[in-house]
């Protein structure tokens, strides 16, 4: 084979996805959405463009759409603001960049690649990446861009109150669909990122997993790349993404077992709901959640994937 | 043995401690200051009390001390405030809690323990966390509590230029102290915390390893407490103090050589610079570091240790 199993698998968030709320309709509005970003994404691949470069469309498409928790579609927290994060590591370097509470910018996660590439630092937060942002050519947009009569109706029926979104009551539990992807590509480079718009309601300057390395996105050409979703809290006690990529490398366990044990296994075992994407360096594909659903997507040579419920 | 072989180990920043700076007044007064808080963690452990709050009781007693870049010593950033990042972890539950850029806080590794305790949130940043604090007893300082003529003269040499300390040139390489420690408890149970004032200079917002769990603190009763210090953002693209973790439970390690592979091999092989203190389940101390010198000293029934160089 002249070239790598290049592909790419993508996600818009796990959680409790209920059918009974979904329509039809919905959810061919979800699915074309996750199949623009594959496209997207895929095509850089096709086009022998980098896995990086993958990963940064695909999530782009991602923010784009109203319909996900990044980006245009971010929720309101609790002042009422959408602040977002998003990170992204480079499985050829391990260089990667991140962004957290950043808000009015477009895209957040090319902030973040900006932050891999012309950075000393891995992790910028709020007014200071902001700052840094001026730098270069970034899209920010007014907060009406990022309005969505869906997400304000969902905060102001908690607005005030110490809930958020997801939170940890079984009732109440909607995770909102952060987005993420990951990519080999044709040199057999692998790359990984995440961006979200974090909780409905949520206060204090929480950071969650999306904007943290290791912990919702790591890339290892000598492992695998994954993107997580879900209860950001467990999944940063459980260090999810390097959890995977340690169980291969010091397990010498392959991509489906090892993603298996960390979701099916380890974040289970403390009480965490999620799922994630994750690609290793023979373009194996593997989207596990263990909730009821996860709106993902992966592409590659062989067959194209698109699907919400298990 | 009726109780676990309890102690503690602590460190004060690793780097270039250059002997040529150091006058033996100098070299008494930062034994003296990891003494203190040596004792201070240990007489909780002797006293039946948690690892966890050993830890807290130690990093308090280094933060206090303004020879250490952690609360009292916190260096100046670019704006010539102090800002400051700290994070502990619970072996026994894997509870974990962080906070990130916050100012004027006496102790941020207790605001750390407030946030683990009391939110459902690992990781508060900035204002938020201060406006978090606020719920609680936690003592805020004014900016001449941190003022330090050192620091200020060392933050006026690089102000105004794109060079932070501690920097990627060997020359100007000098890393100041960030402060943690690792206990383990007479029931056995593990902690780990790390606390600091950044770098000189730092701008953007940058958040290191110190306030992220996984990166520059993890405990876990199955395996070890960690917390790291050094080039920040290294350890960040190692999972450093997880990937310790990972080497001992996947890779069937013992803790010296788990720590020995994560910082002279993985680290080293990246370029990157700096030491951890690491505690097991057994009482068993490891103190590497891959420079020239770190603040570090080590308590159990056994031995007391205070060393600097190697």
């Amino acid at each position: 084979m002249s070239t790598h199993n290049f592909g790419i698998a993508i996600h818009g968030g796990a959680g409790t996805i209920l059918k009974s709320e979904m329509t039809p309709e919905k959810e061919n509005n979800y699915k074309a959405a996750l199949e623009k970003a594959l496209q997207a994404g895929y095509d850089c691949l096709e086009n022998g463009k980098t896995a990086m470069e993958a990963v940064e469309a695909a999530i782009i498409e991602l923010e784009n759409s109203p319909l996900f928790n990044a980006g245009r579609g971010a929720v309101f927290n609790a002042k009422g603001q959408h602040e977002m994060d998003a990170s992204i590591m480079d499985g050829k370097t391990l260089h990667a960049g991140a962004v957290a509470a950043v808000r009015n910018l477009k895209n957040p996660i090319s902030l973040a690649t900006k932050v891999l590439h012309h950075s000393d630092h891995i992790l910028l937060m709020g007014e200071g990446a902001a700052e840094f942002a001026k730098q270069f050519e970034i899209e920010f947009e007014s907060d009406e861009y990022f309005f969505d009569q869906y997400r304000y109706d969902q905060w102001q029926k908690i607005k005030g109150t110490d809930n958020f979104q997801l939170d940890h009551s079984k009732k109440e539990k909607k995770y909102l669909g952060t987005v993420g992807a990951v990519a080999l590509d044709k040199d057999g480079n692998l790359a990984a990122g995440t961006s979200t718009g974090g909780m409905t309601n949520k206060k204090f300057g929480r950071i969650g997993d999306s904007a943290l390395i290791g912990l919702g996105t790591y890339a290892n050409n000598k492992t695998c790349a994954i993107s997580c979703t879900g209860s950001g809290e467990y999944l940063m006690r459980a260090v999810t993404a390097y959890d995977v990529s340690s169980r291969m490398e010091y397990k010498g366990l392959n991509l489906k077992d090892a993603v298996n044990e960390s979701i099916m296994d380890r974040l289970t075992e403390i009480g965490g709901d999620g799922g994630l994407v994750a690609m290793d360096k023979d373009g194996n594909i593997e989207m596990p959640f263990n909730c009821e659903g996860m709106y993902r997507a992966s592409k590659n040579a062989q067959q194209t994937v698109v699907e919400i419920y298990r």
